[in-house]
């Protein structure tokens, strides 16, 4: 997701109580980060937060992580966050998800995957949060089981990633093709998510282990 | 599928010159029936013929063979084959999936499933035909390679089939959630498959091999 330069947002998301402005100083320890040993979930590609800031909320005794890009987009979940009591499991980090490996080692739970850039172009697959080369990163940051939690309304990038995690060897536990025609008691939507279920498409999860 | 019994159905498929009434005479001998050495395919559950009588037509260089388990059925097909050229390549048995191995061994090349049956309940999923106990038996009936293509337009029985083919240790070669968005200049539809197209479902189209 590109958006415009919003003014302020890279000084505002440096002083926000939420962001770790050097992720890497935790690699391996960031259980200490959160001050307890409670599970840790990252969401790869958080956007405007509405995931995780909700998953955070209703999960009190799970730690989230927000991993996102562009400091003009974390800086809206910033300020949600200033409307909310304070929210001791999670934690945002504005750098780009190729340097994961240099923050995160052998530590994560879960990872989320919400609704993430398709790179239609087939030149550009490998950029996909799904390529084998992004899968080949996340082996390294699990730390027992390898776990992933995908939606997205994209059809070809959907097809794409299970084909790319079946081939990678993880196992589908759960699939479906129009979430929202399931049951959705536990869902937490995105931002995103609203608006396309909204506009009446469907919406795809899938939830893989290894 | 159930019908209605047909007046004269049993008769008509019993006398067809393209009906194998004991096919368990040529098991692991089918080049035989056809008199030649191409490669073989099968399509089970073939309905009413539209799409194993198009491949036929299509492919005068591999034989087929349709399957049907209701005479009522496959007698829909004979009398399409009555306004048709004589097809040497394309060969009709009416009996029931589940005797597959009593038929055939080692000589198939792919296995077509078409808008199967998708036996909604959970306490009947071992008779889809995607579930572990046919996939077994398909494994006994493929020459070399394993190879399986499945169209249906029923979302359940899809999402079932993507995690039965892939823990069976298929791997995805295509995926498509919704084919007639692709490219379909290949496809051989089938009745139900036009039917359901125009009223807007999406068809689903998997094949994957082992």
């Amino acid at each position: 997701m590109r958006l415009k330069k919003v003014k302020g947002a890279t000084e505002k998301v440096n002083n926000s109580k939420y962001v770790l402005l050097n992720p890497e100083d935790y690699k391996g320890n960031f259980n200490k980060v959160f001050d307890n040993d409670n599970p840790i979930c990252i969401e790869i590609g958080m956007g405007k937060g509405d995931f995780i800031i909700g998953m955070s909320k209703k999960y009190p005794n799970i730690n989230f992580i927000g991993l996102e890009k562009y400091d003009s987009v974390l800086v809206r979940a910033i300020e949600k966050l200033e409307d909310e009591d304070d929210l001791d499991n999670l934690k945002l980090i504005c750098k780009n998800a190729m340097d994961i490996e240099e923050m995160l080692d052998k530590e994560i739970d879960t990872i989320y995957l919400n609704f993430s850039d398709p790179w239609p172009k087939k030149r550009h697959q490998n950029r996909r949060l799904t390529s084998e080369v992004f899968l080949s990163k996340y082996d390294n940051i699990f730390k027992n089981g390898k776990h992933i939690i995908m939606k997205t309304d994209n059809r070809h990038l959907f097809e794409y990633s299970i084909m790319s995690f079946t081939n990678y060897g993880y196992r589908i536990d759960d699939i479906s093709l129009n979430m929202y025609e399931d049951d959705t008691t536990d869902n937490v939507p995105t931002e995103y998510e609203m608006k396309f279920h909204r506009l009446g498409k469907p919406i795809y999860k899938i939830e893989v282990s290894k």
